[in-house]
C-alpha cells in the first residue's frame, strides 16, 4: 500500500468520505487510490475555489469535515479566498495539496512554489508529509484539526504518495468538545438589571436547543435576542425562535444599538463595522454600554446558554416562536420587498438557503422570517464567490433537502463554474441570480466612504452593463436548466416549477 | 490631494497607465481618483485572476508594467495563481491591494486577513503604505521593482487612500539594465570544440536582435539552437530564425538531448522535467555533458549574445531563416496535425498567439513554424487558466494586432469570466477552445507517474463529459460572438471569418 492509498484509507476511517477534487499530475496517485480504497466520494470541480467553498458548505450542514484535493501551490491559491470565508465561519476541512517529489524541488520547475508559505496565513495547521510512512499519521493530525472547525492543509509530495507506506492510521474517536465557556455572573446581573440588554448569539448557538434556550432567556428577561448581520447558519422560520439582525451599514446599526446598556455575547463578539469609513466608528455599541462575553466564538455556546437559562430560571414557556407568515404572493414589478415576499411563501419546509444575494437580499431578508422552517447560511468572510460553491457542499451533505442559492450577478461570476458540478452530481439546488447588472452594493459603499458621486470612470467600474450577461444561456451551457423572470408572476411560476424538479436549476431574476 | 489621487498620479507619471481592476469598498477612493486624475485606463474584470493574467500579458508585449487593483486579502488570493505564472515569466507589474483603515484592523472584521503574508511568497516586493504621505514614495519603489520584471505588491489601507497626501512622487527614468552577463569563454570553447552543442535561449533572447544573433552563432558553429518547452514569448514564423523546442515528456526529452556534450544557456537554465516521475530523472541532459551559462534568466542576454557572436565571428550570412510554410489547407477530421496546419496557414502577419492549448497543441506546434511572422506566448508557471486573461493584456498592449488565444476546454473554465472583459473592451481576440471534453493531458500523466490504467473513479476525475459544455452558448452569454467547428472545413471557414471581424470572437473546436 503506497502513501496515497494509506491517506485515503485514513481519511475514510476518520470520517472524511467526501473529497472535492481538482487534481493534476502530482495528485494522480491519490486519484488512483480512489479506485482501490472504497468509501471516498470524489466530486470533480472545474476550479479550486469551488472545492474549498463546497467543503465549507458541507461542514455547515453535515457538522463534520470533508476534504479537498488541490494541485500544488497554484491550485491552493485558487482555493484560498473560499478558505478565508470558511475560516471566518469556523468550518473545518482537510486540504490535500499535491507537491513535486522531494528530490525535484531544487530544480525550481515551473509549478514549484512555497506551498507552506501560501497555506500558512489562512490555515490553522500546515504540514508537509516528509515521506510515505508519515502520510497516514499526519493525516490523523489533520483530521483532528479539521474536526475542531479548523483549516488543515496537508501537503503531499509525489514520492510520499507513491512510495510504500506503513498502512493507514486510526483517528481517535471524535473528542467531545470541552464544554468550555466563560463566567455567566456578569451576564446574569445584566439580564436582571432592568437595563436594556441585547443577547447576541452566533456560531452554533443559533440553532437547535441553543437557539431555543436563548429564546427562553430573552423571553424571561425582556432582552432583545439578536444575531450579527452575517451568521454561518441560522435555523429560522415558522416555529423557531426569531432573532433580530443587526444592520450592515454603520448609521442604522448605531441607531439600532443606541439605548442598550449591556451586550451579552455567545459564540460571537461585540458588533463591529464590516468596513472602515472616514469619520465613522468601528465599534457599534453606544458609549457607556458594556459587553459581557459568556462564550467566545467556537467555544461551547450550548452549555453556556444552559447554565444561563438555569441561573435565570428561564422556562420553555418563556420562549417566543415565530408564526408562519401570510402566504400573500405579490404581483407586478420585482423589487427587494416583493422578492422577499415570494421567498417567504415558497421556501420549502426544511429548505437550505445559501445567501449571497448582496444588495437584493441584504436589507429585506427579515420579510422571510415567517417562511416554513429552514436553514439560512451567510458569508462570514466577505469574499464574494462563496454562494454557488457552498450550495454544492450543502446539497451533498443533505441530499434530501432543497438548497436555494441566492446570488448577485457580480458575485455569481466569481465561481460560475460551480454550475457544472451541480449538474454533474444532479444536486438539488435552485439558484436565483439577481441580475441588477451592477456591483450595486458598491454604489452605496462609494457614498459611504465619502468618495462623493461617481464620475464616468468610477461608475463604469461598478457597472455590469455592456455587455449584459445572459445567465439563462450560461447556465444551460453548463448543463443546468434555466428560466428567466422579470415580474413577480414570472418568478413565482419559475420558482414553483424549479422547486419541484429534481436536480439543479436556475432562475435569472432580471431587476 | 488624497493618497489615492497621489497614487494614480504617481503611477501614470511612472509610465503605468493601465489598471486591471476588480474593486470593492476599500478601493473606492482609488476608483474615485480615476475620474480626477487623467491618464489611467481602468479595465474592469469579473475575477481577479483575470486582472493578474492580463497584467502578465501586457508586460510581455508592451515590455512595461501595468497595474492591478485587488480587493483586500481575498482579492489578492484570487489573483495569486496568475501572479505565480507571471513571476515565472518574469513579467513585472504593480498590484494595488486595498486594506481596511489601519484603526479598523484590530477588530478582525470579516475581510481582515494577513495580506502581507499572503502576498510575500509570490511577490518580489511587498509593502503596506503606513500613511497617506507614504503612498506616493512607496508607489515609486513599486514601479521601479515592476520595471525589473518583478511582482510588486503595494497594500493601501483605507486611511492611507483617503487622507491628505503630500502629492505625487516622480519615478526616476527607466534605469537601463546593467548589461550583466557571465563569462563567455567556456561557451566559446564548447561551440568551437567540434563536439555536439546545444544553444538554449530563453527570456528576451528569443526575439529581435538577440534571436538573430543566436541564429548566426548556431549557423557559424553548427550548434543546435533550442528553446525550452515553454517560453514567455518567441518571435517565430517565416523570415525568423527557427528554434528547436525541447520536448515536454521525459522520455522524448532524454532522447532529444542524448549525444549533446555541451549546453550553452542564455537567459534560461539547463532543461529540467516539468514534473517528477517515479524512477525518472529531473535533469534532462545526458551524463557527462556540461552546462555553460553565459547569462542567467533575466540578465542581459542580448549583450551576452553580441559578445559571443563577436568572439565567434558569426556574421549575418550565417543565420538560417525559416521559409514560409506551404499553405495547404487540410480537409476532413480535426486532429492535432490538421489543426496545426490550419493555424500555419491562417495565423495573420504580426499575429500574437497565446498558447494554452495543452494536449491539442502541445506536440504539434512545430507544424506552425512556417506561418506568417508572429509572436508565440506560453505559460511559464504551469497553472492553467492563464490563456484567456493573458490574451486580454496582449490585446490591450497591441490594439492593432490580432490575438489568437488557444485554450483547452478544461483550462478555459478556470478563468472563463475573461470573455466578458474581452467583449466590454472590444479587444481583437479570437479564442479557440479545443473541446476534447477531458483533462486529456492527465491521462498521459496518469500513466507517466506509474499509476497504471485508471479505474472508473479515477477516469471520472479526468473526464469533462456529463454534462458536456456548450462553449458557443457560454461565449455568447458573455457577449462574445461564437461559432462551432467539427471538421477542417468548418474550422477554416470559422477562422477566416473570425479573423476579419473586429473585436473578440470564439470558436469551439469539437474534437
Amino acid at each position: 500500500m503506497n502513501g496515497a492509498e494509506a491517506l485515503v484509507h485514513t481519511l475514510v476511517g476518520g470520517g472524511i468520505d467526501v473529497c472535492f477534487t481538482n487534481p493534476g499530475t502530482s495528485e494522480m496517485h491519490f486519484v488512483s487510490a480512489l479506485d482501490r480504497v472504497p468509501g471516498m466520494r470524489s466530486i470533480l470541480v472545474l476550479y479550486e475555489g469551488v472545492a474549498t467553498g463546497a467543503a465549507d458548505g458541507y461542514w455547515r450542514l453535515a457538522e463534520r469535515p470533508a476534504s479537498t484535493l488541490l494541485h500544488l501551490g497554484p491550485g491552493l491559491c485558487n482555493g484560498l479566498s473560499n478558505i478565508h470565508n470558511a475560516r471566518k465561519a469556523s468550518s473545518g476541512f482537510v486540504n490535500i495539496i499535491g507537491e513535486h517529489a522531494s528530490w525535484h524541488l531544487k530544480y525550481d520547475a515551473p509549478l514549484a512554489s512555497d506551498i507552506e508559505g501560501l497555506a500558512r496565513p489562512l490555515s490553522h495547521w500546515v504540514k508537509t508529509a516528509p515521506n510515505s510512512k508519515a502520510v497516514a499519521p499526519e493525516a490523523v493530525n489533520a483530521i483532528l484539526e479539521a474536526r475542531k472547525g479548523h483549516i488543515a492543509s496537508l501537503i503531499l509530495p509525489g514520492d510520499s504518495a507513491w512510495e510504500e507506506s506503513a498502512g493507514p492510521a486510526a483517528t481517535p474517536a471524535l473528542s467531545v468538545s470541552s464544554n468550555q465557556f466563560g463566567s455567566i455572573e456578569a451576564a446574569v446581573r445584566a439580564l436582571t438589571s432592568g437595563e436594556p440588554t441585547m443577547l447576541v448569539i452566533g456560531g452554533r448557538a443559533i440553532r437547535g436547543e441553543a437557539l431555543e434556550l436563548a429564546g427562553r432567556i430573552a423571553g424571561k428577561t425582556g432582552a432583545t435576542l439578536a444575531t450579527q448581520f452575517f451568521s454561518s447558519r441560522i435555523e429560522r422560520g415558522a416555529g423557531r425562535v426569531p432573532t433580530y439582525r443587526i444592520p450592515y451599514f454603520v448609521e442604522p446599526a448605531l441607531k439600532a444599538l443606541a439605548g442598550f446598556k449591556h451586550f451579552v455575547t455567545v459564540e460571537t463578539r461585540e458588533p463591529v463595522a464590516f468596513f472602515a469609513y472616514p469619520g465613522k466608528p468601528s465599534l457599534l455599541k453606544p458609549e457607556g454600554s458594556q459587553v459581557h462575553s459568556i462564550c467566545e466564538p467556537f467555544d461551547d455556546g450550548l452549555s453556556a446558554l444552559r447554565a444561563l437559562a438555569d441561573a435565570l430560571d428561564a422556562k420553555p414557556s418563556h420562549a417566543l416562536h415565530q408564526a408562519r407568515g401570510e402566504n400573500l404572493l405579490p404581483t407586478g414589478p420585482l423589487n427587494q420587498q416583493s422578492i422577499a415576499q415570494i421567498l417567504c411563501a415558497l421556501i420549502p419546509e426544511n429548505g437550505i438557503v445559501v445567501d449571497e444575494s448582496v444588495t437584493t437580499g441584504r436589507e429585506s431578508i427579515a420579510i422571510t422570517a415567517g417562511a416554513a422552517p429552514h436553514d439560512w447560511l451567510q458569508n462570514m468572510g466577505g469574499s464574494i464567490g462563496y454562494g454557488l460553491p457552498v450550495a454544492i457542499g450543502a446539497a451533498v451533505a443533505c441530499p434530501d433537502r432543497r438548497v436555494i442559492s441566492l446570488s448577485g450577478d457580480g458575485s455569481a461570476m466569481y465561481t460560475i463554474q460551480a454550475l457544472w458540478t451541480q449538474a454533474r452530481e444532479s444536486l438539488n439546488i435552485t439558484t436565483l441570480i439577481f441580475a441588477n447588472r451592477a456591483y450595486q452594493i458598491l454604489l452605496a459603499e462609494y457614498a459611504g466612504v465619502g468618495a462623493g458621486v461617481p464620475g464616468p470612470k468610477a461608475a463604469a467600474m461598478m457597472s455590469l452593463e455592456n455587455p449584459t450577461m445572459d445567465f439563462v444561456a450560461m447556465s444551460k451551457s453548463m448543463g443546468v436548466p434555466a428560466r428567466r423572470a422579470s415580474t413577480c408572476e414570472e418568478l413565482i411560476a419559475a420558482l414553483q416549477a424549479n422547486l419541484k424538479e429534481p436536480g439543479p436549476n436556475l432562475i435569472e431574476v432580471v431587476l
